[in-house]
């Protein structure tokens, strides 16, 4: 695993860097330009879903390190990413029954990080997040992670709705936090599960959520919505910890 | 409330704002600056336990807003303080048995701001923070807060020690967050209840710890050593809310 955020500056770099099947997490392409070599750039960008940035010329020649960009700036993710298999294998390994983390959007680094930190506390074998429109594993993401990055596989995937479906075949049940379900303490959480986590702004996403088999609510006594969502994802992990040590259900 | 952080430049503006009582989380001086007026500020800010920090011409340049700053610059609370009073009265108010989270040196303003937000939702009838060494009521904390400031009475205190003592007497008992005491799930955290979280860093320091009545752990299955201290505060304050709502010790 490599720890540092790679920057790749150039036009041929950061294409042979798409080719390659490395994974460019965001693109910061100069605003206006539109030749070819561009073009072939915003295309593999966006069969892999990279986020895409137009920025000015100030802008790229403050993010250089080279001074030669031509234009296109590309991160690369600072830690290589793991296969959804190699989640499954983790807990085979242990002889548990899996438990993962799946991140419906997550786009704070440090809640992402938080996160992570979290999940492997907790005892959970992995974290999947999706491609598009979410965090992906930066220095600031391995960072805040106090190490975790270095033992926690997370994997990425294109669709999460689809992963549920594949994951549901392997025996796997989900949960999701919404504050409009059953008080967490009153459901089952033991057993293989998938614990799903919303955006900070808007929660879990409705075709996410439409594949959950239970909703779990955190108890809300206060004054305002809702929780930090590293907090809400450790509280519910938290959960699930206490009911797989053999706590009740109520 | 107030809800801006504010800025006070000059020597005149920031005596007087010591001397009618405003509270400043922070003081900038020019480095090398030893003149009657400063020193007077100084032995001010020493009374009163701000941060002070020595800096350049420049950045007390860049920071003014005025461009008057006769090298004395305070950042003063973007809140205003509660007193610990007032959160027992809340309490009170509420036919509820205290429940107030302790904060022994919480650096980081987002970890603060997301704990005022779990002791808001968690119920809490307010949040104790010390003078020295921690995070104030500035702008990222109300921000991160999610509005949860606008709720929960945050007291700030020159002891720790000293106010866990006074509250004692008024019948609270107190539990604090360390990986070496029993596991949460086996503690009694009804009734009136103090709950301490450490620094990022350090954890609770020894003479708090020493005053405590219970040592509570998380429960860690993990590679690496800690939660992040906003997701452990909100833990185990699920636990407390958990065990408040009828759920059983083991």
């Amino acid at each position: 695993m490599r720890y540092e955020e790679l920057t790749i500056e150039g036009r041929n770099a950061v294409l042979e860097a798409y080719r390659s099947g490395k994974t460019i997490d965001k693109l910061f392409v100069l605003d206006g330009c539109k030749d070819g070599p561009v073009q072939t750039i915003l295309r593999e960008a966006k069969k892999q879903s990279s986020i895409v940035r137009f920025v000015s010329k100030e802008r790229l020649d403050q993010m250089s390190a080279t001074g030669h960009h031509q234009g296109v700036i590309a991160y690369a993710a600072a830690y290589e990413y793991a296969q959804v298999d190699d989640i499954l294998k983790a807990a085979e390994e242990k002889g548990e029954p899996p438990f993962i983390f799946l991140l419906d959007g997550i786009e704070d680094p440090h809640n992402l990080g938080a996160i992570i930190r979290t999940a492997n506390l907790a005892g959970a074998h992995g974290v999947i997040i999706p491609k598009n429109r979410a965090a992906g594993l930066t220095a600031v993401v391995a960072r805040t992670s106090a190490g975790a990055l270095n033992y926690t596989p997370v994997a990425k995937v294109t669709n999460l709705g689809a992963t549920i479906d594949e994951l549901k075949k392997k025996g796997l049940w989900f949960v999701c936090a919404d504050m409009g379900g059953e008080t967490m303490y009153r459901l089952n959480l033991t057993g293989p599960i998938g614990l799903v986590i919303g955006s900070e702004g808007e929660g879990v996403s409705r075709l996410v959520k439409e594949k959950c088999d239970m909703t779990a609510a955190i108890p809300m006594k206060g004054d305002i919505d809702s929780l930090n969502a590293s907090v809400a994802a450790g509280v519910l992990a938290y959960e699930i910890v206490r009911q797989r040590l053999g706590g009740g259900v109520r």
